[in-house]
């Protein structure tokens, strides 16, 4: 391992294996494990190195509940107005206002911005994408689960005012069955010196 | 590594390691390692997995040298207004407009976000967050720097309208001496259950 870092590609092994899951076993998980994710998560860089993120680990029942009774009249609501191409979307994958993995799974952690930071919602996102990592490194999958009333589930959890709930995200075993969705390759989003040439007609 | 992941923390040790750093060697690196960097990045969730990211990958000098003429210009007028707190943040680091890292670092990677997606700027930031560790995972180092003025920047680069630059990340060998800045522990920005329950009440 320490020898052979740059020989490793573990980084690139965690991300690939990385999944969105939506359904877990309820089975309790290390406390300790989520703890590690966070310790990751807390180096990463941010605006004026204000680290404006802050996460609540919540394994109460009752608390877990609550929130998912609030994000879920919320998503009624979204639901009911929610048209086009985004319907469509979330229809193929038989996504509906129901968010039961938000009881299901063992522990949500709710992470929040300081929006009086300067780049606040940035480092705190960057912060996550440490943070995801370190949990699929646990064995422990992850979901960015983001509200449509993220101001009521803030306040449902006593987050002071000026802190901005950024997403709740259910840790836990998978027993998600589908599979990864599908990733655009490099040459599709990346180019070389300007917008105008692609990776692809300089590697080829 | 295969048995013993959960034993490694290596995400925590890479997380740990990684620094920003502002003074870079300009000798050159592998393209290969940005590629790789770059691959990791683009395997993070996104919001209806619509990969707003995009990159592009300056090697070249002219076009390291108009970046840093632009942001530079952008620079000098936000250092003329900059006052209070940040200002004193940035005084004591020494942070003044000249950004020689755009042109010292043998790579800069620009990001932009394709603001018509939902959750672009999050799901983009997440995805820097893969990025920066993967970048440490082969030995080199990055800044996330954010010019005061990205729309010139992004226009420098050719970015068709709706593409939002997020960052410029300078990639080399560190020549950077300076620690890296403290961080909060995690005791200070975690909570159990809700905002008044801190975790070392829980842990203690």
């Amino acid at each position: 391992m320490n020898s052979g870092v740059s020989e490793d590609m573990y980084v690139l092994e965690l991300a690939r294996r990385r999944k969105s899951v939506r359904a877990y076993a309820s089975s309790p998980i290390e406390l300790g494990d989520v703890l590690y994710a966070l310790r990751a998560a807390i180096q990463a860089p941010s605006g004026a190195n204000q680290q404006p993120w802050r996460f609540i680990i919540i394994t109460d029942p009752e608390v877990k509940a609550r929130v998912r009774r609030v994000c879920e009249e919320g998503e009624r609501k979204f639901y009911a107005s929610v048209r086009g191409e985004l319907r469509r979307w979330l229809d193929e994958r038989g996504f509906t206002w129901r968010k039961p993995f938000l009881t299901e799974a063992p522990v949500l952690v709710a992470v929040f911005a300081d929006m009086h930071k300067p780049y606040a919602v940035q480092s705190t996102w960057l912060a996550i994408g440490y943070m995801l990592l370190a949990l699929e490194e646990r064995g422990l999958s992850s979901l960015t689960y983001t509200p449509p009333n993220p101001g009521e589930v803030a306040r449902t959890l006593g987050a002071p005012r000026g802190y901005m709930l950024q997403v709740l995200i259910p840790v836990g075993r998978s027993r998600d069955q589908r599979p990864k969705e599908p990733r655009k390759s490099l040459e599709e989003v990346a180019y070389v010196d300007s917008w105008s040439k692609r990776l692809s007609d300089v590697l080829s």
